[in-house]
């Protein structure tokens, strides 16, 4: 089978031909109907993250079960499934909640998941290495669920954490609207009362943003965003802040325009760092660079999406295609995610 | 000044002349802008309530501040403001969370709130004891938030305690959809992701309804409806069931229908009863009767009909006219809230 | 070897010999190192709940593992570990969260768990059917463990559950001083810094009671019983009543002591049922009838165990004494739980 | 009556006699019992905070109700009272649920509360502006509650938002084991099953830490400090770290032993930052500066002493020796709380 391949780090991807695996006892077989193809990838190929290849790409994945490794019960050969992209111990403490994206033991298992550090999703078939890792679909196609397991799941997990905060008449602002952000001003609009501010210093993802629901927008490239903010929200302040960026930059006006017992968290890994004293942040806020999400959010995500109140924009390709689509996306050239379709 | 009068238990309401009172030191004196008209005014009314006389009606209310008693600080006079309903002792620790609704004391304390048990709205004036009762409002009428007191801040309350439950992949059933349904309806609309269930035994609320967000609707006189919802939520059952009126037929439907691990509210009176044992209702499901709401959450309440996302159908009135309102709110011709406006 | 084996409803048990099962993929093998005997095991033999037999009783487990099935990683042979009782499908909502306890297809899975429907813990060696049911045990004997997973557990779920209510300004009733009550008296000992009043009929008992960290005991035979509680809580009332029990007079002991917003947890199944209306019960309590817990809330009773804050009273008995076991659990004569060890 | 004065940043307190003052409209006078001998007195003294002189210190205060202003309700003259700190505007959403250390509108109010701004207890007698600001006590010694209202209210608030971690198979990291640090190991004592570890460079300080209830301790001082606390936890890592000294070495050692979806909350204001990112904290960690706390944790705290479950450690003063009280605390000479007894 054809299969999009991480060799090791700084050189680029390659599709090469190699054998169908087999699912072993208790592993099951994939057929993918998409991998998503995400920017965190490129810090993979860039050999920033220090993972040994090679190992087949793609960590959003979704498709149907083709076939049952021994002793694996409860689902049947054809059912449509998205697979839970941060693999932990199982048996942690965070593990047993389904938040394994916090697994305690992160630091001595083999892989942080597939396509991260073993064989992910952008072939032709996939080893999903126990059935607690799979979410079953009602009726999306798997290769527009593939980027929900990751770019939905992500902000989903970072605004559920913010809901006692989200009340009506808490304000939230959005800073990059863009694969992540775009998700985030859906999911806050399907899911609270609160208004939506979306900050992004490109006009177009602006105004794609309001028609997502955002309630106010804000060019955060003016010199007076800040200002523009504080006054929309007086004394009380921002109660939520979801940096999409992650830059010092967008850090530094989130933090300036949060009140006191408010929420700051970085999504974007962009380099910047949050500096938190008492002199330059309100007191009481709580400050956190969460990672990903837990496969009971996953569910609710995909739930969100069956029913229509949120959709990832997506521009799909075929296997093949894969270094040329990272070219585009390294250039900023991908429009919302793109997806591998074998 | 005019004031709707209750008499004693059984006699009907009295359009009296009466002195405008003075606010004493720590009071607000309220220039009323509207009184909402309730359907457990008609229990204050008929003695259910055993209530001494005579005191103004009208627990549902808002206007503008007319005069500040000695001492009271941080506000203005003219500032807009709706009336929290349930007054409690304001010093244990339910009411110093602001549940007032919950007072500790209840029993002990000389009166419910005004209207019920002391003076309340159905006046030109009226005397708030003290300013932690007041919320402020921004740009609305007065007359259009008063009923959002009580019958959207009822719903608010039983919802908001839900929220765990409340997920997107969860299906909450709104059972009886007149004035505390309709608003129910659309507060989960506007603050959840999850599936909208109404049932009712009129079509034409139902086809209201599903304009004001319900994603499916029931009609509860039909004998088949338990099993046409448990066909639609399958094993895991409806997650939280509300119901708003709460007579044995709507009790045992809620109870046949929510899943383990449930919320099962009543809110309607409607002298139903909760049989709860493990033979007859799932294990874990959360019965509950909640009463009112907080004042921190008639602060949402009342963001969320700031920003349009809940309006309340309204009619109006004058005070002179409230023997009359009551006489068709008894027989069920008042369509949404009655408003009496001074 | 030797098993403790279920019959048909209305048998006694039986005590025979068995062959050894394999571990199949993805199952493990366990030697037993105790088995619980629990009062619900009396209604398994009675036939009150409908299984179809044989099969080895026993759902309160722990042991070492003995051997591996295909495709199970993360465990050794020899590691000792306990069972997690309630076994749901692993792939629901609850199930993800670790509360198979509420497992939304409970009603179409082939068996609650072992020794519930399919071979349990009262033979030399057992099969679980996931590594998804093992929690890990540090230092504690298995046999002494074993009760833990049901008696010490489900409390701990319920206890758990009313977290909010349990302040320190709060008061908490446990109703019955047996099996999980005084459990329940540690937990909430240990947990929580609410005042704890225990109710029994039995002075010794309450005696008991008083030294695991009851604050104020309360005989509950007494008429006046409710009458003290209420003097001892005042207006606000009882906060969390857990009744362990669960006959009708306990269960109405409790309606009349709790307050506005708490909440009523019946554990015991004595027949009881909760009858709730405005009349009767506090606007806002929450009454729930709990069923066992979470594997996540099983690692925590186990650490209660670890740091000696919770500890089991155990009886120890041969697998072959199985039958005169359950003939003095029933005539009331087990002090604490009997354990099984082979 | 004789009061303890702020004049002016950086100089001396003055024990001046001054007029007693009368309760206005909705205002309380107290009878000091016990005035609190705080350290941020210090800040205050030494002009780091700019407040305008002159006015009385003494933001920790409890005693008896002497005078009751027009309006005010619900008490008693001789009432048993302790009082309320951080007071915000009464009507924000904050102030409205009892957090008034995070009134949204602390920007523009006119003081902080009694002491930081204005005439506080360091007095005969003290006006409390608002009866909301009253908590009652029961048995206790005003005298003896007075610091609970800092020096414990600040730590419980702290204990309180990270409840959720705080199972008992978790670890919590106390570093500092001063005047509040002395509490924070009794509330977690009381009121968690989790492990404690107290941190500190005394011997005598970590000492007295087992005494109150610390299962381990470790001398912070000590180069392998990180390393043995590591070894403690595990991968798991520690699940809530309170700092309560603030500086950056602490910060720092905080920051290195904390797990994945921990809690750091640094309460001690010693000029520390916080440098969060991903590459030097773990994912999911919640870093938190908080302020004091809010008034029905002040409710919570106080039962806590009342049922004896916490104690402060104090020394009593007369007013006229807190000219040498502060040096005595400036110099680290205080043991435990110094409380000045009119």
């Amino acid at each position: 089978m054809k299969a999009v391949r991480f060799i090791e780090g700084g050189k680029p991807p390659e599709v090469v031909d190699i054998a169908r695996p087999e699912p072993g006892p208790g592993e099951i077989l994939l057929k993918i109907g998409g991998a998503g193809v995400c920017h965190s990838d490129l810090h993979v190929l860039d050999g920033a993250v220090p993972f040994k290849g090679p190992f087949t790409l793609g960590h959003e994945n979704a498709g149907w079960i083709e076939a049952l490794g021994q002793g694996v019960e409860g689902w049947q050969e054809g059912d449509p499934v998205a697979v839970y992209g941060p693999w932990g111990c199982g048996q942690c403490h965070h593990c047993q909640t389904s938040a394994e994206n916090y697994c305690e033991r992160h630091a001595s298992i083999p892989t942080m998941g597939g396509g991260l550090g073993s064989d992910g999703g952008m072939a032709d078939y996939m080893i999903v290495p126990d059935s607690r890792l799979l979410v079953p679909l009602k009726g999306l196609d798997p290769s527009d669920v593939a980027p929900l397991s990751d770019a939905a799941l992500t902000p989903y997990h970072a605004i559920k954490a913010a809901m006692p905060q989200l009340t009506p008449d808490a304000t939230v602002l959005v800073i990059g609207v863009g694969g992540l952000g775009h998700m985030a001003v859906q999911i806050l609009k399907a899911t609270t009362g609160a208004r939506i501010i979306a900050a992004d210093i490109d006009a177009g993802k602006l105004d794609h943003a309001r028609k997502l629901g955002a309630d106010i927008t804000i060019d955060s490239s003016d010199k007076t965003a800040a200002d523009e903010i504080r006054d929309l929200v007086g004394g009380r302040g921002v109660a939520v802040a979801l940096d999409f960026v992650g830059a010092q930059p967008t850090i530094d006006l989130a933090a300036s325009v949060v009140g006191r017992d408010s929420r700051l968290s970085v999504v974007g890994l962009a380099g910047g760092v949050v500096k938190y004293s008492a002199d330059n942040t309100p007191y009481g806020t709580q400050v956190t660079i969460p990672y990903w999400g837990t496969r009971a959010e996953l569910m609710e995500v995909i739930a969100l999406a069956e029913s229509g109140r949120i959709k990832a924009q997506v521009e799909k390709h075929a296997l093949a295609d894969a270094p040329e689509v990272y070219d585009r996306l390294r250039e900023g050239k991908v429009n919302g995610r793109a997806v591998l379709v074998p």
